[in-house]
C-alpha cells in the first residue's frame, strides 16, 4: 500500500522526525492554542518537499483542486471535517453554492475534483449546487464525467445583496476558483452571505512573498517550541517587487538577490555538512503555483543570451511582473523512477488526507506541478497520518506522514496569518 | 467486508430508510441546530435494534467500553473527533487522566478498550495516564494485554481542589467507570478540572426511564421534522419506581404496566399490519444494560411459581429496586446463524464507527449484552456510515449504516437532554 520511499535519510531529517514525534502532545496543544487566536482557511492543500536534510512547504493552495486524488477511505474524515467547518460558520445552513474555476471545466481531472467536493459537502448535510462564474452562461449545462456521472452547472443569479442560483439561496458560497484574473463584479459587496475563502485570498491580491513571510514567522515560533533551527522547515526567500523583463538592467534586483540567497544557502549547507549544489527558484509572486517557474544555480545564468526571452512565462508573458526568489528544496522522494512530492489536503484545521504528485520527466529540482504529472493517492491512505510512537524514525510511513501533516498545518497556519494581515476589512487597533 | 443482513425488510423500515436518506440535509441541519442548544456527551455508544418494522435504541452507554471493537480504519475519525472535543473543553490541555472501571481490569476485552482509548487521546495530542479508583492501590501496577503490550495504572492523588497522579496534573478527567456503586469521595468537589462525563451521568444517579423520556421527546421532534410516526424509532416505556420483589403484591404495578404496554404495542402492530407477538422487557431502572433483564409476553408470567425468585437479579439481588418496563424490539439482523445488534460509537457529536454485537445462544427477543457475546467490527468499516444517495433503500449497507448513525445520534441527543434535566448544578430560571 505504501509507496517505497527512497528519501536520502541522512542526519537532520531523522532528527526532525524524531523531535516531531516526541513532541506530539506539545505540537497538538500549540496548534490548538494557535487556532484559538487565528481562523484556519476553509480548505487548503500544501505541496511539500522532502530533501532528506530539510522538509518544507513550497506552495499553499487556498482553492485546492486535488480532492479527487484522495482515496475513498479518506472520505469520512473529510466529511467530518466539513461538518465541523460548516458548524462554525453557518450552523443553520441548508445550501452551499460551489463556484468552480471556469477555464478548468474542460479538464476531466478537475471535474472529478468538483464531484468529490460536491460529495463531501453533500454528505456533510448540505444541498450543494454549482454556479458558473461566466456571464455568457445563461442556461444550466451538464458536464459529463469520466465515470459516467454528471454535474450540472447553473448560471449565477445576483441580487443587490445576495448571490445564488434560480430557486437556490445559499448561506455560504465556496470558491474553487483562484481569481487570478481579478475579482468579478458578481462577487463584490456580498455582506449577507459567507464568501469563502475571502476575496483577498485570490491570486489577484495574494502574494507568495507575503505567504512565506508569514510562514517564516510560524516556522520560527514552531522551531522555538521544539528547540530546533527553523531553517530545517523553512525555505528562505527574498523578493523583487516589479521587475522589467524587457531590459537587461530590469533583472539587476533578481541577479543580486539570487546571488545573496545562494550564498546564504551555501552557508547553511556548510553548517550541516550537506553536499548539495544549492539552487534557487524564481517565480511569479502573484500567480498560482508552477507557472513559468525557473531553477537557477548561478546568478550568471540570468545574463545568458536569450535567457529573458525563454523565461518571460514567469511574468505570464507580460513585460513586467513581480517575482519571488526562493531557496530551492530538492525532492528526494521517488515512486519507482519518477520524482514525487507529497501534497497534504486539509479542511478547516484538520488534515483529511494526502497524495503524491509524481512526474517521470522532471528532475528533483523542478516543479512537478506541470502537464504530465500524475497522482498516487495510496501513500496517505487510511490512518497513515497518525503517528506510531515508538517506531524508529525514518522507517515508518505513518510517522513520515504525521510529519508531513504537521508541515502542511504550519503552512495552513501561515495562510491564516497572511489572510489576517491582508484583510482589507480588518479593524486596526493602534 | 459487510456482513450479510437478513433483516426482515418489509414495509415501514424501507420507507423509514428512504425518508431518512431523502431528508439528509434537513437531518444534518437539525442536528447542527440542536447542538447549538445542547452539549453532546463527551463520548457514548448506543445499542440499536432493527426489527424490520421499527428501529430503536435500547441502551445508551455514557461510559462506553467497546472502542476496541472498532477497526483500525476508524481510528483517524475517532482521533479527529477527539481533537474537536478536547478543543472545545480545554484547548490548553496537556494531560488527560483516564479513570477505568476497577472491577473490569481483569478482563482482556476491557483492557483492549482502555488501550484503544489511550491511543485515541494520545494521537489527539494529549499525555494520557490511567488512575486507579481504588484506595487500596498505593503503587503503580502494570497490566498485560493480549497483544503483548502493557498499560500502567497509577494510584490517584487527591489534593483539596484537584485530582491527579504523581507528577501529573490533568486539565480533564475522563471517567470510563459507570459509578454504579455510587460516587467515590475522591471524585467529589472537583471544581477546577473538567470531570467528564459529569458525576450525575453515573448509574448511581442515572435512570433509564429518564433517558427514554428524553428520547421520546427527541423522537417526537425528529419524527415531526420527517413527517412520520415517532413509534417507528421509539420504544415505548413505562416505569414503576420502587418495587418490593419479596411480596406478590409488590409486583402489582409491574403487572398492570406490562399489561397496559402489551395492549399499546398490540394496537400499533395492528395499525401497521405487523404479524408479531408483542413482548416487553422488564429491567432495572438504575443499572447498566443487560443485567437481569427479563422478557415478558403475558402479565400472567409474573404470577408463575418461582418467578420472583428467578428474576431477583433485576434488582441486583436486592429485595427492592426500581424497574422500567419497555417495549421489546426484536432484532432481525443476523450474522450467519447468530442474532446480531448494531452498536454505534460516538465521540462528541460525531459517529466514529460501529460494530455488531452477536450472540449465537440468544433469541431475537433477548439481550445480547451477556457473557458469550462476540463482536464483529467489519460492518461499519470505512465509509459505511456515509450514505449513498440514489441507491434503493434496503439494499445498500452504507445507507443502512447512515440510518443507524442517525438513530445513535438521536439517543445521544436524548442523553444530552437527560443530563441537562438532571444536572444538580443547573441554574433554574423561573
Amino acid at each position: 500500500m505504501v509507496p517505497h520511499l527512497v528519501t536520502a535519510l541522512t542526519g537532520p531529517i531523522n532528527e526532525l522526525e524524531q523531535r516531531i514525534l516526541e513532541s506530539m502532545p506539545a505540537i497538538e496543544r500549540w496548534f490548538r492554542l494557535e487556532w484559538m487566536e487565528h481562523t484556519p482557511p476553509f480548505y487548503s492543500s500544501v505541496d511539500i518537499r522532502n530533501a532528506g536534510f530539510k522538509l518544507a512547504p513550497v506552495d499553499t493552495d487556498l482553492f485546492p483542486g486535488g480532492f479527487n486524488n484522495l482515496t475513498p477511505d479518506m472520505l469520512p474524515l473529510a466529511v467530518q471535517a466539513a461538518m465541523a467547518a460548516i458548524e462554525k460558520i453557518c450552523p443553520e445552513a441548508k445550501n452551499l453554492l460551489l463556484v468552480p474555476e471556469p477555464h478548468l471545466l474542460s479538464k476531466k481531472f478537475y471535474l472529478m475534483n468538483l464531484q468529490r467536493l460536491v460529495q463531501i459537502f453533500s454528505l456533510a448535510g448540505l444541498n450543494v449546487r454549482l454556479g458558473m462564474l461566466d456571464d455568457r452562461q445563461t442556461d444550466a449545462s451538464t458536464l459529463d464525467l469520466p465515470d459516467g456521472s454528471h454535474l450540472e452547472v447553473e448560471p449565477l443569479l445576483r441580487t443587490k445583496r445576495r448571490l445564488g442560483l434560480k430557486n437556490f439561496d445559499p448561506c455560504t458560497i465556496l470558491l474553487n476558483t483562484d481569481l487570478s484574473a481579478g475579482v468579478p463584479k458578481v462577487l463584490e459587496d456580498l455582506h449577507e452571505q459567507y464568501l469563502l475563502p475571502p476575496l483577498h485570498a485570490g491570486w489577484s491580491q495574494r502574494r507568495k512573498s507575503r505567504h512565506f513571510q508569514a510562514y517564516e514567522e510560524v516556522a520560527k515560533k514552531f522551531a522555538k517550541l521544539l528547540g530546533m533551527d527553523p531553517w530545517l522547515i523553512n525555505p528562505m526567500h527574498t523578493q523583487c517587487g516589479e521587475v522589467d523583463w524587457q531590459q537587461p538592467q530590469g533583472l539587476d534586483c533578481v541577479r543580486s538577490n539570487v546571488d545573496a540567497l545562494l550564498t546564504k544557502i551555501r552557508r547553511k549547507h556548510k553548517e550541516y555538512g550537506i553536499n548539495e549544489k544549492p539552487f534557487v527558484v524564481v517565480k511569479a509572486d502573484d500567480g498560482p503555483s508552477g507557472l513559468g517557474l525557473m531553477t537557477v544555480r548561478d546568478a550568471k545564468e540570468l545574463d545568458e543570451p536569450g535567457f529573458r526571452e525563454r523565461h518571460m512565462a514567469i511574468t505570464g508573458g507580460q513585460p513586467t511582473g513581480e517575482v519571488i526568489i526562493q531557496e530551492g528544496v530538492p525532492t528526494y522522494e521517488r515512486m519507482n523512477e519518477a520524482v514525487a512530492e507529497p501534497v497534504v489536503c486539509m479542511i478547516d484545521r484538520y488534515v483529511v488526507g494526502g497524495f503524491y504528485r509524481i512526474h517521470a520527466d522532471r528532475g528533483i529540482d523542478q516543479s512537478l506541478n506541470a502537464p504530465g504529472a500524475s497522482f498516487v493517492p495510496l501513500a496517505f491512505a487510511e490512518s497513515h497520518h497518525l503517528p506510531r510512537p515508538g517506531e524508529k524514525p525514518g522507517v515508518s510511513a505513518p510517522n513520515r506522514f504525521y510529519m508531513y501533516g504537521v508541515i502542511g498545518r504550519l503552512a495552513m497556519l501561515a495562510a491564516a496569518y497572511e489572510l489576517e494581515a491582508t484583510d482589507p476589512n480588518a479593524e486596526v487597533y493602534e
